[in-house]
């Protein structure tokens, strides 16, 4: 199944997605958001209305981040080997991380499918990364890699939008991973059971039709359960929490010359087996 | 006037604390938090019960962090010059940061004060950071550095305990600082009104009565207007959000040897101004 948060004029709501259309399951399960139908194990009683009558139609809707509000927006950096290569290529030396190179978001950066990216008054170098994104269904603490997929409810497109110049004023990258409306997530959630494998799927990042990132899943350094448990050891897991993978190789700051977005491109991040998250770039 | 949040049997509240007792302001201004009343410009009010009957006395009070729950929780890494000399005696290399060494910690990695610090089973290596906390007031983007100061509403202290081998596992240091009850916010905040000069304020730490940390706020290399303007050109600040000014000399594990708190141990964080915050430790 696939769900999505979306907005309408009378609030914010969530739904099933189906080839078109979207059934509201806010009105019909009385649960206000995505993340509370996950935290209270609820998913699966959405099966029941696939055959309902269509509340919206999928052209319509405003999408929101799939999860808008969870309590942690874990993060990796350079954990795909080929994107370590890539920025050693431009001067910047990192070694292949032995723990997973863990960074934190702030859930107001990010924006929804079709919402902008924000290009920000202070900075001119707006730049791509493409992720698989995993959404947390059953929260804990201390989760052994053996037991981390258990924990996964499903999976989603994030786009880590970096503001690389103020990602490199000092060794801490978050002010480059924090602006507003720089973390693109969905467009939807699809659930577990129908990605067998989440360390084989193709990414792909496109701007303007210009395919820039094209790899796969299954060159991750720190895999799903390596990177659930090691979070769980610093923080309690909540459901609806959000861990973004880390992005491979093909980003607009290490080419020659640097390629950045600017106001009215398009950029389009794709996951095998998801779907396509689209989000074109505005100024400030 | 001073402000604390605090845990009551019947639920979360906040109120004005006066010389051994607290008044309750939840219920008279008839607004759920702290936070709200920043929100919503109403500290003011508090003032026309200055001289009501107590409601708490201040020492059975459940100390909440100040703000339980700001929407940003940003920290400073290397603020003070004599921080990063110490931090180079054992090996590690920094430079003056031209930026602010901005990082962020998620909200609920804070405690209140005499709430326990939790030594976690993963790390022995639990250390200090006594820190002045800046509580921002009215909320803003894009906020110069001449306008910065009417942004604060008031002070507290921030007790940034750092788990030191986590911090260190990568370039990156969020793990280190987002553990679990890590983060001492309290035991109150004073209005800026009684701060007149928030870069002259002695700060020390104390550990079972021994002073390991005694400096002053005069000694920052970035500071608080340049703090506050830095992060709101990235994400929108927020009434509430709370900032974490840095850290100065005499944590324990630039010592030789290094000491790391253990369950049974008491950290005091004092400013000058403000209060002590006294959190025990105790085993997760």
């Amino acid at each position: 199944m696939r769900f999505v948060s979306f907005s309408t004029p009378s609030g914010d709501s969530f739904g099933l997605v189906r080839d078109n259309d979207v059934i509201d399951l806010a009105s019909r399960l009385d649960v206000p958001s995505l993340k509370a139908l996950i935290a209270a194990d609820r998913l699966g009683e959405a099966a029941q209305f696939a055959d309902a009558p269509a509340d919206h139609s999928l052209d319509t809707i405003e999408f929101l981040p799939v999860i808008p509000d969870p309590t942690h927006l874990w993060c990796l950096a350079i954990n795909y080997e080929d994107h370590i290569e890539e920025i050693k290529a431009v001067g910047i030396q990192r070694e292949k991380p032995k723990k997973p190179a863990l960074f934190a978001r702030y859930p107001d950066t990010m924006m929804g499918h079709n919402a902008p990216i924000l290009k920000p008054t202070v900075s001119n170098d707006v730049d791509w990364e493409v992720e698989l994104a995993v959404i947390i269904g059953k929260g804990g603490r201390h989760i052994s890699e053996a037991d981390a997929m258990l924990h996964v409810a499903g999976y989603s497109i994030f786009n880590d939008v970096s503001i690389r110049d103020w990602q490199f004023h000092t060794r801490q990258i978050i002010p480059g991973k924090n602006f507003r409306s720089s973390g693109g997530l969905g467009p939807w959630m699809v659930t577990a059971d129908e990605i067998p494998d989440p360390h084989n799927l193709r990414v792909q990042a496109r701007v303007n039709g210009t395919t820039y990132q094209d790899s796969n899943t299954s060159y991750q350094i720190h895999r799903i359960p390596a990177f659930i448990s090691y979070v769980s050891d610093i923080l309690d897991l909540k459901p609806g929490d959000v861990l973004a993978t880390g992005t491979p190789s093909g980003v607009g700051f290490s080419r020659k010359p640097p390629i950045f977005m600017k106001a009215g491109d398009v950029c389009e991040c794709e996951v095998e087996g998801i779907g396509i998250l689209s989000n074109p770039v505005v100024d400030e």
